[in-house]
C-alpha cells in the first residue's frame, strides 16, 4: 500500500460537498465551498483545502458558522461596495465579492469590495484570480483568523499574518500570481516542521527576548518574525498593519485585539473581513498590447543569468501552475494523517470515505 | 561655525523655486515642484528633497526633463484615469493625478490614476497622504528610476526598488502613514554608507556569487536583496514586480529593461509610471466610527508590551510626523557637502545662495 494516496479532483469536490451538505448547507452553496476547497489543493495551497474540513465541521457542529446565511451588500457605490457575509463560510461571501467587483470594474475601471462577517475564505490567490478570466486584474488583502505577529519591537501578538494576493493577466505566458504572508514564514509552515519534528531555520521566529526560536514544539512560547526579519521587519509589520485596517477595520471588520483565534474557538463570530480590488486593463489601454508587455517581462526574467547553483528563475505562480496540471493528471496527494481525519469525519457524518476499499 | 546649517521650510521653497524659475519651469510650476521638495526634506525624507535639485538642474539643461509639458488625461473612466506627463517633472504629474483620484472617489468610491511619461516625483509617501485631508485612503506605487534587484536567484538586475506607500487616517491620533522600498534596504541608503566610510550590515546586498557584500564601495559588484533577505526574498521579489505592473506596465510605462537609470542618465525620456488608488472611507460606513477603530487600534499597538530593550512601539509613519513639527520649529539642517552643491547651483542660476552670509 502507498504511504500517500490520491485522489481526482472531481472526488475530491464531491466529497467536500456531501460533507458540507449534510452539515446542512444548501447543495450549491455546497458546491461552491467544495469547489473552491478542492481547487486549493489543486494548487498545491495544501493548508487552505481539505485539510480544513475536519475544523470547519467542528465549527459548523458548534454553531460557529451559520450555514444558512443572508449575504447581503450593505453599502453600494459605482466603484464599491460592502457585503455582510452574515457569518457564512468565507469562500461564499468573497467568491460573491470577486463577482460583483468584476461587474462593478467593466464600467467604472476599478471595483474595490469589503467583506464584514466573513469567515477563512481559503488561499487569497483563489480570490485574486478571478478577474483574470476578464482580462483583470485582482488584489487580495485578508486579515487572518489568528494573531501571532507582534508590532516590531513588541511582545503582544495583535497582529496576524494578514496576506496580500495578486494576479495578472498575461497572453501567452500563464498569469503572474502573488500569494504571501506578510511573516517571513506563514504560521502554518511552523506546525508542519512541529508534526514531522524538524527544526526551523533561525528567521521564523524569535522568542520573548527577541532571541532566535527553531524548536517548533515551542512556538507557543515565541512570535512569528514579520517580513524583512531581524534588518527589517518594520516594514512587514508595517504592511500586515495597513493590510489589516483596508481588508478588516475600513470594512468593520475584526482588525487587532478584536481577532478570535479560530483554531482554538469554534463557536464565537469571527467578524473575518476580507477585500478584493479589481483593476480593468482595458480602462488603461489595449489589453493584448498590455499582454504582450507581461509576456516579455516574463520571458526576460525567465531568460535571464541565474546566480551559482540555482536551476531556473521563477515567476510568480509559476510553482502553482505547475502543481495544479500536475495533480490535474496524477492526482492530489493525501497525507496518511489527514486521510485518518477524513475517514472519521466520513464515519460521523455517514457518508462514503473519500477513497473506498475494494 | 556649525557643522550644519539649516534652514526655514518658507526659505528652502524659495530657494527651490526661484532655482527651478531660472530653469525654465512657468512660476506656478515651480511653486508646486519647490513646495513638494520642501515638504519631503521637512518630514525627514532627506534622500529625496532638496539634495535632488543639482541633479533635476542637470536633466533639465540636458534636455532631459520638459519644463513646459502639456499633461493631459489620455485615458478616462469614472473611476480610473491615465495621465501622459509629457516628460515634465513627476512632482507636476502625480500631485495632478492624486487630485484627480480625489475627485473621482468622491462618487465611486475607490480610484485609480495611473501615469506615463512622468519623473522621478519625490518620496512616495507625499502623494499617498494628500487624500488624508478629504478622509480617504490613499495608496501608492512606483517604478524606481534605476534597477538595482535581479529576479530571486537571479544576476540580471531587471528590478528596481518598487516603493509602496499607504496612509490610513485617524482621527485624535496622527494618519498612519507607510512608505517603503521593496528591498530590504533603499539603494541611497547604501550610497549614505559610502559616503560616511561606513560598513553595510549583512543582508542588504549580495555579490554575484550569492554571499554577504558589506563594503558600499563595491556596491557596483554586487544587487540589493529584495524585502525577505535570504530567507524569504522571493516575497520581496514578488512584490516589487506586483508593483512595477500595476505602476509602470498597466499605465505604458517603462518596467523592467526599458527603465531608465537616471543616476546616470541626464537626457532619456525616462517614461516614468507611479499609480495612486483613493478609497473614500464614507463609502464604507461611518467616518468618525473608522477614525475611532483606528484611534483605538494605534492606542493599542502603542501601549502594548515591548521586548527587553526597547523604549518605544512605533507606528508607521510617526516618526516622520515628529520630523516635521521638530524641523517646522527648528529648520531643516542641510549638510555641509548638500550646501556646497547648492551654492554652486546658485552661482551658475545667478540667484541667491540658499543662506546669505551676513
Amino acid at each position: 500500500m502507498p504511504s500517500e494516496q490520491t485522489v481526482q479532483l472531481d472526488r475530491l469536490t464531491a466529497f467536500i460537498r456531501e460533507a458540507l451538505t449534510v452539515l446542512g448547507l444548501p447543495p450549491a452553496d455546497a458546491f461552491t465551498v467544495a469547489a473552491l476547497m478542492a481547487e486549493a489543493d489543486l494548487q498545491g495551497s495544501d493548508g487552505h483545502g481539505v485539510t480544513r474540513l475536519p475544523q470547519y465541521a467542528r465549527r459548523i457542529k458548534a454553531g460557529g458558522f451559520n450555514v444558512r446565511p443572508d449575504i447581503k451588500v450593505v453599502r453600494d457605490h459605482p466603484g464599491t461596495a460592502l457585503i455582510d457575509g452574515d457569518n457564512g463560510m468565507g469562500h461564499l461571501v468573497m467568491k460573491r465579492a470577486a463577482e460583483m467587483a468584476i461587474e462593478k470594474a467593466r464600467n467604472t475601471g476599478i471595483a474595490w469590495v469589503n467583506s464584514q462577517f466573513s469567515n477563512h475564505a481559503g488561499p487569497a490567490s483563489l480570490y485574486a484570480s478571478m478577474p483574470l478570466a476578464h482580462d483583470m486584474i485582482g488584489l487580495y488583502f485578508a486579515v487572518g483568523n489568528a494573531n501571532h505577529l507582534p508590532p516590531w519591537g513588541g511582545l503582544d501578538m495583535l497582529l496576524s499574518t494578514n496576506p496580500v494576493a495578486a494576479a495578472v493577466p498575461a497572453g501567452k505566458e500563464r498569469a503572474i500570481v502573488l500569494d504571501m504572508a506578510t511573516t517571513v514564514a506563514a504560521y502554518g509552515k511552523v506546525k508542519t516542521k512541529a508534526l514531522r519534528g524538524e527544526t526551523m531555520p533561525e528567521g521564523w521566529m524569535i522568542d520573548r527576548n527577541g532571541q532566535p526560536l527553531t524548536d517548533p514544539k515551542r512556538a507557543d512560547e515565541g512570535m512569528l518574525l514579520p517580513l524583512g526579519g531581524m534588518e527589517a521587519g518594520y516594514k512587514g509589520y508595517g504592511l500586515a498593519l495597513i493590510i489589516g485596517l483596508l481588508a478588516g477595520t475600513l470594512g468593520g471588520a475584526a482588525m487587532g485585539r478584536d481577532v478570535i483565534d479560530f483554531n482554538r474557538d469554534d463557536d464565537s463570530v469571527t467578524n473575518t473581513g476580507q477585500a478584493i480590488a479589481v483593476i480593468n486593463v482595458a480602462a488603461f489601454g489595449d489589453v493584448d498590447v498590455f499582454k504582450s508587455s507581461v509576456d516579455r517581462l516574463i520571458g526576460d526574467l525567465r531568460n535571464s543569468s541565474r546566480m551559482p547553483g540555482v536551476d531556473r528563475i521563477y515567476v510568480p505562480g509559476e510553482r502553482s501552475h505547475e502543481t495544479r496540471e500536475r495533480r490535474r493528471r496524477d492526482g492530489i496527494p493525501i497525507a496518511p494523517a489527514l486521510m485518518r481525519g477524513l475517514d472519521k469525519l466520513a464515519a460521523e457524518l455517514g457518508i462514503a470515505c473519500l477513497i473506498q476499499e475494494i
